[in-house]
């Protein structure tokens, strides 16, 4: 059957056909037809696939009428269907929707808005379709720059799908091989590391990758990191443990790319995760939340970082900010900015990180609860042995039970909470509620 | 000045602010506030950038209030702002809009009507959000698949902007590298080469590349070409002449990716520009038309080709096959089917055509017509002289004139006409009209 996955490519919370799990014949019939259509690399999230009829703000509908809390999917940002993204791009795909070889006015409106969100020197964008193609253009920009090739990256990083992109995301298992000039550092394990030591582990771990890429004779272009770690398990305090790494890129005249395509847009309660941080980064790639999930991303950076690239290399993207995906990400920016989500999202952000910390006290095999803003992670196991298939027990628990959430990090062994932003404290303690009976039945299940 | 092309990065068709053309106000004001937002790698069209307001089927307003006739567009298949596409967007994007990992009905009912198009055993399709994307896809499943790293390509083509494509895309000039595993073959002439040599050369090309690429240890991976070959120059005729090439890369175990981003979708009469040729590729890469500028491309190949890369590695894009997209593309296939679109452009494509023939016979510095379907080429200059200085001086002529086309091609000497598909016998005659006009000047002007 082609949606098993092959040996050697676990994905957390992917489905595999082969753990037979009864479907009903509506999500039965669809997985057949997706067999017949699809390429074999697709994969479906859960034990029971969710075939969705239509989605609106947090609540996902099911082809069979069931619905379920999204706590999980950060594109849909504002929340799913949002009218006002509607609207805005019905409008634009009314009136024009063409290539940046041509100007015109939305583009230019967006970028000034956003980037008055950045501090100096971050004042030009250049805009791609996804995260990927952005990732891809900022490494392009920092190899122009330097002149040198080698990359560090997070030793579970996912940073993207294209050839170059794929070889900086270990997280896609053993058959993806990294890039020839990559090297990785060890994850950061906040849950199992002292508070103290983090930011000089990571320091030390970035010297030794330095030295791994100057041996090589690759020379550093960039260090490339998520500042909450997503992939890695969630990795979000001390804040500011990040200072340090700053320092010595600097250092060496390697670039700092800040990929925020998980944490940027307010997710972290901040506008964005590198400023949790109080650090500065040369280049930074946004995507995902940025248009609600019409594809937008883009690259923002100083002139002088782009100004040589800029000069020697033309870049277009045909598609890369188009009107209609700019008028989607107005959308979005202006109702982040009504509706005081990146506030909001600190204030219920901090609810949910309460509530995992009073689940941690309360359940045996809840170890460690972090998170910044509505981005939270729990730990299933124990110190010594994280528990991936509890985890995986737990999520599929609570999709039966009607919430969606996901697993992540290197053992895949950490829940991961990531509702949209306009997420009430109702939804959240609902989310809670919904966890703490779940890993409460675990408890009845194993004791 | 930021736009100001670097030296070595001639782009046909480029706004150069060095080469000072008065501008109006507003244009030029437009220009200020991009080089104060945008990246330093964007470029203008037009030695007087067009500032757009609004456009509707062939016709782009300005904010000026003059109106253009788009013969150069495709990405707007069916027409600017196609009411049916927006329809379609906006009821979907109202409904549902998430990703490949839950299951959604929309993409299913499209991907089944899509390889309904396609022969077999091109039977299975994953969506990406670019052609880039989706170029970048086929060369690791290519490399997956043949366990080898090189790809053959054509010395003035065009494949995308990741770090790989790019690598593939010679016509970015000389300050973009071409890629570590990448042997380039001549550009075909087929104004300059006798009809009954084309292929016999093209196959020759092709086996040499074969050697340098086992020579070298890289061995192949891929021949990629462009069936219409958009950016050498327009390479048409003689139908069937891809066919030696075919069974060549089949006799050393790579494969045939067509890079259908500018063929496809009808624009040469046919569905799909290797048809014209009498091949069948191993995988296919759509783009640019598919969704009438909605994000949305795609790699299509037989289940066999990708089924080792499927089971061991996945492939998952956020934005990828999202339901708003599909419903963009689906609209398309809706038009072009209900309006006969493929039909449609091999009649008018005729009409182009002999009249760009009949071009070639009045003007003395109009020296070859070709091309198939809409995408019709004339060559400016001599046999023994192409000439890049009146091509550019054409089409800005024509732009004043109130058309819009362009230049390509290895001299960019080659003027493209490629207007969208539902353009009228009148629009092509007025095209060819305008064209007539502004060659007739320049002759007026050089005697």
């Amino acid at each position: 059957m082609q949606q098993t996955a092959g040996s050697g490519v676990h994905m957390a919370n992917g489905y595999d056909p082969a753990r037979s799990v009864a479907l009903d014949p509506t999500t039965a019939d669809l997985i057949r037809r997706r067999d017949r259509s699809l390429g074999p690399s697709y994969r479906l999230f859960y034990d029971e696939p969710i075939a969705v009829a239509s989605a609106s703000g947090l609540v996902l509908t099911g082809m069979d009428g069931r619905t379920y809390l999204d706590a999980y999917n950060n594109v849909p940002a504002i929340g799913h269907s949002h009218p006002a993204v509607a609207s805005a791009v019905d409008r634009q795909l009314r009136t024009l929707n063409t290539h940046t070889r041509y100007l015109t006015e939305p583009i230019l409106e967006y970028s000034e808005r956003l980037l008055a969100k950045f501090p100096a020197p971050l004042e030009r964008i250049t805009y791609t379709c996804t995260g990927s193609e952005a990732i891809d253009l900022a490494v392009r920009i920092a190899r122009h720059r330097t002149g040198k090739r080698g990359l560090i990256i997070s030793e579970h990083a996912y940073h993207g799908t294209t050839v170059t992109a794929a070889g900086m995301s270990p997280s896609l298992g053993p058959n993806n091989p990294l890039g020839a000039d990559v090297v990785t550092i060890p994850s950061i394990d906040t849950a199992r590391t002292p508070a103290a030591d983090i930011a000089d582990r990571l320091a030390s771990s970035i010297r030794s990758a330095i030295d791994e890429l100057n041996e090589r004779g690759a020379g550093v272009a960039a260090l490339v990191l998520d500042s909450i770690f997503s992939s890695d398990g969630v990795q979000a305090s001390p804040a500011g443990f990040l200072q340090p790494a700053a320092a010595i890129i600097r250092d060496v005249d390697a670039l700092w790319i800040a990929d925020e395509v998980q944490p940027g847009f307010g997710r972290t309660g901040n506008w964005w995760g590198f400023q949790r941080h109080g650090i500065t980064p040369d280049l930074v790639v946004l995507g995902k939340p940025m248009g609600n999930g019409l594809p937008i991303a883009a690259v923002v950076g100083s002139l002088d970082v782009q100004a040589g690239f800029g000069a020697e290399v033309r870049y277009f993207n045909t598609f890369g900010g188009n009107p209609v995906c700019i008028a989607a990400a107005t959308a979005v920016l202006d109702v982040i900015e009504k509706d005081g989500l990146v506030e909001h999202a600190a204030v219920v952000g901090d609810q949910l990180l309460t509530g995992l910390n009073a689940l941690v006290d309360r359940h045996d095999h809840a170890f460690h609860a972090r998170g910044a803003g509505l981005f939270g992670a729990l730990d299933l196991g124990t110190e010594d042995r994280p528990d991936p298939a509890l985890a995986s027990r737990v999520v599929n628990s609570m999709r039966r039970a009607g919430v969606l959430i996901s697993a992540s990090g290197p053992d895949a062994a950490s829940l991961k909470i990531r509702p949209p932003l306009p997420v009430t404290d109702t939804q959240c303690a609902l989310i809670l509620e919904t966890l703490d009976a779940a890993l409460a039945d675990e408890e009845k299940t194993t004791s």
